[in-house]
């Protein structure tokens, strides 16, 4: 199955660009467990070498949104701050009638908007701990 | 023309879900000078009276997306804080191909996303000082 992680990216960087090592080192962890049980995942910090881009930042935006057309499950990490791409690429997903899973770490309350995306149909929300769990959660969606 | 205005809405309202005076005269500002021009507008907060629903927001969500499906131009009114539910539309937005109007009040800098999205085809970005400016601004890309 092709899994596309829409994660934080631009606001979990250094001042070089560089992706903050222990959340790198998350999403690893999450990308591994997925990677191992056969499903493809895209996770764009990932793609871009876990630095972010400033060259020609809507072609790599474009190349995002195409993953999310292929992608058979859509993931959304959210936080306690909003991601403006996070958030733009749910919508996106939303709008290509994606099977969506919202994953909120624990002890972070939705908003408005993400709290009644959670009811639709088509959409889940979990709540984890820790990114291993969050796989394991993310598969056993995979599997219902 | 059927123009849908995507707005900041819950941030923007006092503790009991009332939208705060002055954002609201700034808006309705906007949608007079639009459909004065003969549009019919689209904006989520007016329809709710001015105050968010906390009944069923899934179907005032759902209800929000299909305005989208209608529209011929959407607007996001973008602010100093990213709003869950502007990116979640615009995202929407983009993927259903819709002309989008990226609104930036004057001072306020585009973060990634925001900034690479502002380059795409079909998608213009305008930054104003005062509601009734942008309504201009807006009706110039209508005739474009």
């Amino acid at each position: 199955m092709n899994i596309f992680l829409s994660v934080s990216f631009s606001s979990e960087v250094d001042e070089k660009g560089v992706v903050n090592a222990a959340y790198r080192s998350d999403l690893e962890t999450l990308i591994q467990i997925l990677e191992e049980e056969g499903h493809e995942v895209f996770c764009a910090p990932r793609l871009e070498g876990w630095k972010v881009t400033e060259h020609n930042p809507a072609h790599a935006l474009k190349e995002d949104l195409k993953e999310i057309d292929k992608a058979d499950l859509y993931v959304a990490i959210l936080g306690e701050d909003i991601s403006a791409g996070v958030q733009l690429e749910t919508g996106y997903a939303v709008a290509r009638d994606k099977r969506v899973v919202l994953a909120c770490p624990n002890g972070i309350k939705l908003g408005w908007t993400n709290s009644a995306l959670s009811s639709f149909d088509n959409i889940s929300s979990v709540n984890f701990g820790f990114y291993d769990s969050l796989a394991h959660q993310i598969l056993q969606t995979v599997i219902r």
